[in-house]
């Protein structure tokens, strides 16, 4: 598959460039960044772009993408309502075109996510750990307040009972923050990364689950993934977990 | 459900007594153990029996069971071959009736060697290290090994790579056993109880299922999805993950 | 040595007769319970004993034993400056005698705050995590204030300066509580009995100190170290950790 | 203090350039590298070096250091017995000088260690775990091995009896490799980098001492703290441990 990339020159897109060239199945015809034609793109024949780039410019690549019935594998933020159903319309033009948006291209991160859901309703207590390095900005982490959503919609879904809890004495924020009922508690470490903890627990039994990303690697192979599948999701598909075959 | 416990005076089925006549949807009206008569199960009415007791006298037991109707979850070991056909011949001519046998109702343990199956394909590396206390005999445990060979068959179906490594100089045994290909380790320390860890390493970051039994106790939940659930899993089931709603 | 239990038949006071049974150094010569005389233990030639019973009783208990020349090990809870106080005196009259007062004879709960107060200068940032059983009533747990406490007068005394924390958006709670300045986090999880971790980190790397308490038992090696050693330390001692040669 | 560093332009002299160039109490005044002239550390004054060279060269260096009375802080390999004895030859003549020659300048491994043996004696039981990234070619890390014969050495002068192992049946390896009696397991797992945990446990309790090195950054910390006390330390000193105030 000839692969171009958007955002070629920027951090990740270096790190993606080198991913796929060194991929036997795959082939880096296009490296575009600020300033470059989008016209490479066809000249070179890429079937499928990857776009890390920046809210202002993601839906111009990727209106000129579809178009032309490349797809796409997309890291860059911002989408909104407005702009998925924008994608939609574009796509429903281009039957056989794909685009996938995904928040994290992190296959452990969303493992941890799709096990937390899959394993909260068997287990009368859950909570979430998350640690990062000292120069984050936010508590808790995206991560984390998303598992709490998947973990607490799994746990309605299933129809569990409130989690216990008989604490009656407690220092302010000593039992963390509450999202949807899941309590979330965040760590700074100068040293660490990025790390999160499910831990779920019953009678006699603990089932933990936790993900390490020590490195920004971490995401390239969720991107080929992206890139190897993309052509049997035609149409727009939001995150990486329908890539991977958890059935 | 009117349900009946074989084994009843066992350091099991003692805890198995226990928790069913905490719940409200389940009623305990049979506690029966060696030198009981099993009509006891019928005059009570017990529509679903658990089984804890020894392998000479279990297939007795489920015998009758299935011959009078009454369903039956079983923790009892010592089936092989031969008994799982006499099984299925005897539950052949009660359509209606189900047999759950499971060699683990641990429900956590259930799941991490699921996750851990379900996740393999997606990391280059997986080792295995599972913790117990010093008076085990046997190293690897038993789900240890089980768990190493689910993984090795997950990774084969998915047709994964040799897992690297690089080692050419070790001392003996320091890189653990190998169970079809799975590195496994085995650690004996006094204090835990039963204890397994899976990771999974892939560029930049790892995914561990972790599995924790602090106390035995940790078997009545999986002993009661088993009643709850057994109406609907007529004929012989072996293992407790069917009956958990993993898609 | 000759040892007599006070508390025998309480749930703590059976486990240390049964352990100081089992040793070879080690004599159980009285078994003393409420309503029984403490004449018994001057009568069974006990040299020291081990006080587990009630705040109520336990000055009582300690008179006795200090006017006898009989050593105490005490878990008794309970203690105020007065009670302090009345106890120097007392011992101030019977030189030979000691009287060890340890709010927790866990070895391994000692350990940690004493490594996790060593280590705390040398490291720009640390957090606590304590993870309980959910029936708990308080949080943070008094061995996290506590060790929260030891790790925050280290750093003091070494002139550390503030721990780095760029937070600037957090949910309520979600760093935790603070305890002297440093973030203390509760979890409460059914099957967890009771664990804490002390996460130190500096540049590139992170020291993790953790407990696990998985069993009742662990305050007997304690007490037995208490025992053994209670004739070099006459006197008061609180806390178990001069009885631990860490130099 | 000024401070010139050997080797500067190598990977690690250019972090230690680097960290020097940050502190407000040290100078970085000579950055010096293979054929460049060593008197320009007399030049620029420098009153200490760090030397992360090589071992065909760190002898000369050092030699031409303490003969013009410069501290020296040495991660360099390839020392033996000879060379110790020509380094206290030369620093005899130098009796203000020191020289630190440190095999691990994260301060967290070397706390790991100190912990480690510490607390064995207190233990019935205790093995080690190392986790490294697949490249890695000897099994176990220099590290493991020597916690090991630190743990060992700590329980022989404690009087500790055997560890409890009742395994009679094992694959071969399960039960990792022995080193003076003690066992470690090693991992290899993409992904990871540097991690160490030792597991020590008693009666209901374990205390694991865990250290993760997840970037080369994690030497500096302990190189800075060799400058600062270097002073302190006339003569040799090998390893890093007496420049931490543990007592």
């Amino acid at each position: 598959m000839k692969v171009g990339v958007l955002g070629a020159r920027g951090r990740v897109g270096t790190a993606v460039c080198l991913a796929v060239g060194e991929q036997d199945d795959l082939e880096l015809v296009a490296e575009v960044d600020a300033g470059d034609a989008l016209e490479q793109l066809v000249e070179s024949g890429a079937e499928a772009v990857v776009d890390f780039t920046h809210p202002d410019v993601v839906m111009e690549n990727l209106r000129f993408c579809i178009e032309h019935g490349i797809h796409a594998v997309v890291g860059t933020t911002g989408f909104d309502d407005a702009r998925w159903d924008q994608l939609r319309g574009w796509l429903a033009e281009a039957p056989g075109t794909g685009v996938l948006v995904a928040p994290n291209f992190s296959i452990g991160a969303v493992l941890m996510m799709r096990f937390a859901a899959e394993a909260a309703p068997y287990f009368e207590s859950v909570e979430i750990v998350e640690l990062h390095h000292p120069d984050k900005a936010d508590a808790p982490s995206g991560t984390a307040a998303r598992t709490a959503a998947l973990v607490a919609a799994a746990r309605r879904a299933a129809g569990s009972g409130p989690i216990p809890d008989a604490t009656t004495s407690a220092l302010e924020g000593a039992r963390g923050a509450e999202v949807e009922g899941i309590r979330v508690h965040g760590l700074r470490i100068r040293g660490l990364v990025a790390h999160q903890e499910v831990i779920l627990g019953g009678p006699g039994e603990t089932l933990t689950i936790r993900h390490d990303s020590l490195d920004r690697v971490s995401f390239t192979p969720g991107v080929l993934l992206g890139l190897r599948r993309i052509r049997e999701f035609p149409g727009l598909t939001v995150g990486l977990e329908p890539f991977l075959d958890l059935d």
